[in-house]
């Protein structure tokens, strides 16, 4: 039996790191053969599983500081056929890779948008006047750099061992408890668990609309982890909820609540219910290439 | 009297738009003088009206496709002192500006990463290869452009007049329907109004602990027309929630509901009441430089 994950590429990105830990959890005492598919963009891993090119993807769909990854959202949305297997929560560190002698050679800094969104105040700080460069994924940044080091990337230290690019900065995350995390979707039925998610639309303009489609929850005390509204994109100040509930889909209060939710909804999309796993540092590689 | 506005600039922003027309609703039938401040970021808008550099800024708030501008919340509830006077809603038109002769020679398409994700599908489409170079505004990116034609900035049709810059492909929005509201903040009280901002946090891990703040909206009949949460940065998977009612805070109902609110709450910061300015294309200046 094989398997294949989609991630945002190339190597050395955080999503390959999940996706890594996530082949390393599956693997554990079967003798399965898994193979991790690199794409550009997150909205193309997600439509690779839509279309069947590969079984899994691994995509971040939340960061500690600078909140949801959107483009995440609004394609589980668009997509409306994918499941969620598994939650993976990942301690990010990002480092200032360079082949410059000292920050004052630098001239423009490369990164995803979310990374350079979590170093701004030491950006801000140490490198004010520099040129910010918005790049696909954080390891795409790292082939923008010359070795005269007018240049910087900022991506994982991981990375900076695989290209073999010197750490010029480690540890330039601007809040210290840096966690990004990550769904496992697959086509397949989800395979149960602590969390639950989904989405709705909710009929517009109604006083309190939203506020029945959380008693639904808290009237059982199922408790609600999370909430994050994204526009509809058709008119303005309509807006798609995503929840995450602490519970099993299959339970029966949780039936139930569904039951009563799916009469305020306009659409309602469940994702499934799955477990977390954390991807603590005993659960990442010894090396930088071993996976 | 004279009166300053601070703006992401450098002029042609949609930002800067949105502040001229508030300077022109200001004017009307007064002799105020008023000047429009540039900056370099929005955050810094905001803390040059909390350090009384400038008496008003002008700040984009959420975008119909794009979903709520992070860094204005953040940086609104980490002053906590900033009041809102006015909402402001502007039709946005993206165009790319370049002295290319046709797309085929374009190889780096520059701006402000709202505007990429709101032409996101359009450069899938037209420019699948090109590098997406993120500025610190939509017309800071017009600043790149080479004679040659190898750049792009996608920036508002009236800021290619305003610089004199061919306007190569026009509306490259991805949704018709694209829309940005801003808000006017400052730190003297709020004038009152249709419409009442607020944001707060909860205590941690309580079920079913966010219901209770919209319901002491909903039983009043209050109706909320947003809500947004944004990470606290401190423990992953604890929030801020920001809140716009419809309703002013002065009235009986609110004051009743803000009373009971603040006995769930664990912060809680009232940005005041304001109306909405439709700034449509009459309100919109006749020629790009006059304002």
């Amino acid at each position: 039996m094989s398997l294949s994950i989609a991630h945002l590429g190339p190597r050395g990105t955080n999503a390959e790191t999940a996706a890594a830990i996530y082949k390393k959890h599956l693997r554990r005492g079967s003798a399965i053969e898994i193979k991790l598919c690199p794409y550009p963009g997150i909205a193309q891993t997600l439509w690779a599983v839509a279309q069947q090119t590969v079984d899994l993807a691994v995509v971040p769909v939340e960061n500690s500081i600078e909140g949801s990854v959107a483009i995440t959202l609004d394609t589980l949305w668009q997509v409306g056929t994918l499941k969620i297997h598994q939650a993976l929560e990942l301690p990010i560190s990002h480092a200032l890779l360079s082949w410059a002698q000292n920050l004052s050679q630098i001239r423009q800094v490369y990164s995803h948008p979310q990374a350079l969104g979590q170093c701004q105040k030491w950006l801000d700080q140490h490198l004010p006047q520099v040129q910010l460069i918005a790049s696909s994924s954080t390891t795409e940044a790292i082939q923008h750099l010359d070795p005269k080091g007018s240049m910087g990337a900022i991506a994982s230290p991981r990375a900076g061992q695989l290209y073999q690019i010197p750490l010029l900065a480690p540890d330039i995350n601007d809040y210290p408890d840096n966690c990004t995390r990550f769904w496992v979707v697959s086509l397949k039925p989800s395979l149960g668990g602590s969390h639950t998610s989904l989405a709705f639309s909710l009929p517009a303009n109604v006083p309190g609309v939203l506020v029945k489609p959380l008693q639904t929850f808290a009237q059982r005390e199922i408790n609600l982890s999370r909430i994050e509204s994204r526009p509809t994109k058709q008119s303005f100040g309509t807006y798609l909820f995503f929840i995450d509930i602490e519970a099993d889909v299959e339970s029966a209060e949780v039936q139930a609540a569904l039951a009563e939710l799916s009469s305020y909804t306009e659409t309602l999309k469940i994702f499934g219910s799955y477990t977390i796993l954390n991807a603590d540092l005993g659960a990442s590689p010894q090396s930088p290439g071993e996976f």
